[in-house]
């Protein structure tokens, strides 16, 4: 298979890329740091993007931005962010890319553990995380040609705690993550919210 | 307790206003019909209804616009409504709210089994329905002075399905549905989503 991942030079983008090996032909993109660069808060740079790729057989979105902050620090502005890229960035990537995606493919996005596990400072966050999920369950039920689309939800991974200076036993192994992105990609389940914890 | 009834013209509002009955001081706040009108997509105008109620112990929501329509035909404004409206026009509330609720007061939104019952053509508003569910878990964890907040997630209402020629077998009586609301104003949950079905 032909595999976009977005956000291939992040934390868990890294590690898919890297889960995926040599089974499939990967095509990484990111923001700045890959041949194919993508800004997925803007629909004219993922229109680009998937006319520089051609057709290809799935998309993983390991990519998006969204604020963290106490609820009253928050301004209109950081919910915005979330809104405009975490978000809709991702579910662009989904309007723009079925068009570009083979018969049978298949679409994968990123929410993440705040969305049913939310903690003080959130709130932007839980917000744009559960949004993802509910898209996606929904979306799952229009996807044509036997596009497959799910939301991979990770739990905290362990090198990010670290690097937040929080416990890292409550976390899980980058790898562990990166291979519900394999199975989302390899299997066959549709419209589903993967948790990531093995 | 002194409690604003926003969308108290609509359907479910005018069951919640019933239903609450004379127990405490309603407050109906309405885009169009009502002695106080709001338009929750505008912060000034959410901003101008608390400034003339003053402080209440109690705001309940039940007013938001998204739009239904199968994805493909969506287009970014159709999106950008329950983006604005339903979804940020009730967080604004909450935003803009919190310095006028009493302690122990309490708040809460309106989402809709959208969230987790998808059906095609309902990829903008399930959206919407499960953001407004993480927001409120995640808003609950950093409510000041004892506010609480609780997300309303109603069936399909028995008289909308009949409007929309659906089968109304699947639906809650409008009834039933206020009740939800009644318990989350009058009970001590804090950061629910509250299915509202009997």
């Amino acid at each position: 298979m032909k595999v976009i991942v977005i956000g291939a030079t992040g934390t868990i983008g890294r590690a898919i890329v890297q889960a995926i090996g040599n089974r499939h032909e990967v095509i990484p993109a990111s923001f700045g740091r890959s041949a194919i660069k993508v800004d997925i808060a803007d629909k004219a740079s993922v229109t680009k993007m998937f006319e520089t790729t051609g057709r290809v057989d799935a998309v993983i979105s390991a990519a998006g931005l969204a604020k963290f902050g106490p609820m009253t620090s928050l301004t209109d502005a950081d919910f915005a962010l979330g809104l405009n890229n975490k978000l809709m960035g991702q579910v662009n990537v989904v309007r723009l890319g079925i068009d570009h995606i083979n018969d049978n493919g298949s679409i994968t996005l990123t929410s993440g553990i705040l969305s049913r596990r939310p903690m003080k400072g959130s709130t932007a966050i839980s917000l744009v995380n559960s949004a993802l999920e509910g898209f996606g369950r929904a979306a799952a039920l229009e996807m044509p040609r036997g596009i497959r689309i799910n939301v991979i939800s990770p739990n905290w991974v362990t090198d990010t705690l670290k690097a937040f200076n929080m416990d890292p036993s409550i976390g899980t192994l980058v790898e562990a993550v990166a291979q519900a992105y394999v199975r989302a990609l390899e299997g066959t389940m549709n419209g589903e919210v993967l948790d990531a914890i093995k």
